[in-house]
């Protein structure tokens, strides 16, 4: 085991992975913005580093900072988080070339596995449904006879993309070209790489991606899927486990399949395979996450599994004792992403308790939230044994929440678990107007 | 089920059972003496009010007012709490005389099994090892009969008694009479009354008790031990389970023996069976709590099943639907009671989070701590799957949490789980240097 990481990220996430290392007696270093040098991660680590400006190029994507802040603190391993640079291959090996642990797949994996396109064709050799499209297509032209081979509606999306960024929905040949040169203008600017390609677009859909841990030496697992459908602009809103659209039935056969893909495609880590279910309850293979996601929790708790421990752990080579058999996937759990609304300081937090109630957060009394980085303040997560209990300790819970100082969505995620189609489960991505 | 239930109580558990109370869509009513006007229990009911001083017999155990407030605010049922009026049969029998329903065993049960002799008499009769002792003993001069009979060291006890009051221990019959007459007066002022009784002493021993629910219709489980052996002046301090000293066999008899002994005494609701385990592994029963624990938490962690809820639906006639074979008992759950060492405001307060770390507190940015009522401030309580892993959790945990403006007993309890004697499991009832 590692006896030191340094956690390249802020915000909820370094502070989750801090408190894993705690528990695991792994020493910890942070780094930080200047923007951030009162944030809770660079108090709760056991040493910290400020790495560059408020702008995350300059600090949380200055690579060449991270990489020898991690050497000058003797630190063995190197946790991404999610976002910055989780998914950077070119940072991946980079550690490598130090001697640093990456923890996450090996770079070879993230650059196989980062192409939208090589990655569906993979996927499909597993035996995996994957959506209708086509690799990247690198003009007006191209894209209009791949549209018009696919049938309207198609999707556009950057091939290097995340986050919602890069997204285009044409309905028709005539919203073609507009589409394509937004998106990779999009692309470029996000992702500094413009390629994008086109996919077949399923309506109505729900999101439902499955939870993957796996080991260098063979073992695998599915800890179950997630229902991340409430989105607003392709942004996730709320997500919960299990979905309540998919049967038991189907559950079990989807598990079996990701646990076999993810054999095949010889991947090592935490990851997720994410989906489009579609009406007729048929499963569509969209991407693959070669990180840990946001919404990791919900699976946390209904499983007992701690994710963040186990990807350490993989890092170092230790092998995975789960067996599929073994995993607990009975009750619910539902995770309301709370967002700033506004900048500001935090004046009060008040946060609700009790039991398989948590509340993940990066907020301390006085901590102020500055426009340079993601809204997400903190993750609302509860747990009961029903989706009826756990909707209703949902609402408790973030009618208790009180964050004064700084505007939040709290009374939106409030209306969300209160309104009568979430409440019925039988929900989809256009719940919030998307699309 | 009720519509809405009157909480008798302050602090952190009234507000662990308004939560339990929200998440049932029972409305709840709060109860709160003037020093209490701005405490979390308040700003959480849906109503309240103030029924007297700052002076607990003026209010929190002001009967009829409690009776009258709930009459009037329309409650159906009162719940108690632990301390207080949580023991008290006169107010049960109030209860009932008023047509409100009391969340608790009948007061005919409670008057039954308050006496302790009367209590031990039942328990023998039902195959449990009762300690040697004697009923109510009425002068010194039949205390030293019977301590000469029993054998010294005897430790004497309130008949009524509890939290550590009224107890004292006797080497030789020289101090016999020293300490009746302060353990009578103790039993006195602290209960109303002076009865009290001899018990054989038991040294070295660990305070291991069972927690159980039964319910009317003749159900009735076990939801495993908890080892409570680390007390100051008999009030306990972190409470774990399940207990490092009890066998996986040992446990599997003690709670066929606990579910048997309840079920032929008749008692419905929650309630905890306490014994001294002696070194040679003899459970030796002392007391019956016939209330909510403040250590119910590490129960709940352990198996996943909320004990309030299951009170209130008892007490609304529901019958307990969970098989004793179905409770989990796998894993380890601590809980440290992080008690005031002065008043004051709280000016900051941090609770960590994560994967299973629960805090459960009246503690809001601007509480003020007075001396009116106990010291608990809070519980933190971890879980994992191994003991190991709890401890790491919990020694991370109370390095996070920060109260500024109150001391705390914070750094105490990390010292305690960081002690190799704790860390051994191999410890007993005179850790803290007891007895």
């Amino acid at each position: 085991m590692f006896s030191k990481i340094l956690i390249a990220n802020r915000g909820e996430i370094a502070v989750r992975i801090i408190r894993a290392c705690k528990e695991m007696g792994v020493a910890t270093v942070a780094v930080y913005s200047e923007e951030d040098r009162n944030a809770l991660h660079v108090a709760l680590a056991d040493q910290s580093y400020c790495i560059g400006g408020a702008e995350a190029s300059g600090s949380y994507l200055n690579e060449n900072q991270i990489i020898s802040t991690a050497i000058l603190a003797g630190a063995q391993a190197i946790h991404p988080g999610y976002g910055f640079l989780s998914e950077n291959a070119h940072f991946a090996r980079m550690c490598r070339k130090n001697g640093l642990v990456f923890i996450g797949p090996d770079p070879e994996s993230m650059e196989r596995l980062s192409d939208k396109a090589v990655l569906k064709e993979l996927i499909r050799d597993t035996g995996l449904s994957v959506i209708p499209g086509t690799k990247a297509v690198t003009s007006v032209e191209e894209a209009r006879k791949a549209a018009a081979r696919i049938g309207y509606p198609v999707m556009l999306k950057a091939c290097a993309g995340g986050g919602g960024r890069g997204i285009r929905l044409i309905h028709g040949a005539d919203e073609l070209e507009d589409a394509y040169l937004q998106a990779t203008a999009e692309a470029v600017s996000a992702f500094g790489d413009g390629s994008v390609y086109l996919e077949k677009y399923i309506f109505p859909a729900r999101h439902v991606e499955l939870q993957i841990l796996a080991d260098e030496h063979g073992n695998a697992v599915c800890l179950g899927d997630r229902d991340c459908s409430l989105q607003r602009r392709n942004q996730k809103l709320l997500e919960e486990t299990p979905s309540p659209a998919v049967s038991e039935e189907q559950r079990r056969k989807m598990i079996d399949l990701a646990v076999d893909a993810v054999r095949k495609i010889g991947y090592v880590g935490a990851g997720t395979l994410e989906f489009l279910l579609d009406q007729d309850g048929n499963f569509w293979f969209m991407e693959m996450n070669v990180r840990l996601q946001v919404e990791h929790c919900v699976t946390e708790m209904l499983t007992g599994i701690d994710l963040v421990k186990w990807q350490i752990r993989i890092a170092a080579g230790i092998p995975l004792n789960i067996t599929q058999e073994e995993i607990r996937m009975t009750g619910s759990a539902i995770e309301c992403r709370i967002n700033a609304g506004s900048c500001g300081m935090l004046k009060m937090l008040h946060v609700p308790g009790g039991p398989s109630v948590r509340f993940d957060t990066c907020l301390v009394q006085g901590t102020v939230v500055s426009p340079y980085y993601d809204s997400l303040l903190g993750k609302l997560i509860v747990f009961a044994k029903t989706r009826e209990e756990t909707l209703r300790k949902m609402r408790a819970a973030l009618c208790e929440l009180v964050i004064e100082g700084i505007q939040t969505n709290i009374v939106e995620q409030l209306r969300i678990v209160e309104d009568e189609r979430f409440i019925s489960g039988n929900y989809d991505l256009s719940f919030m107007g998307n699309r």
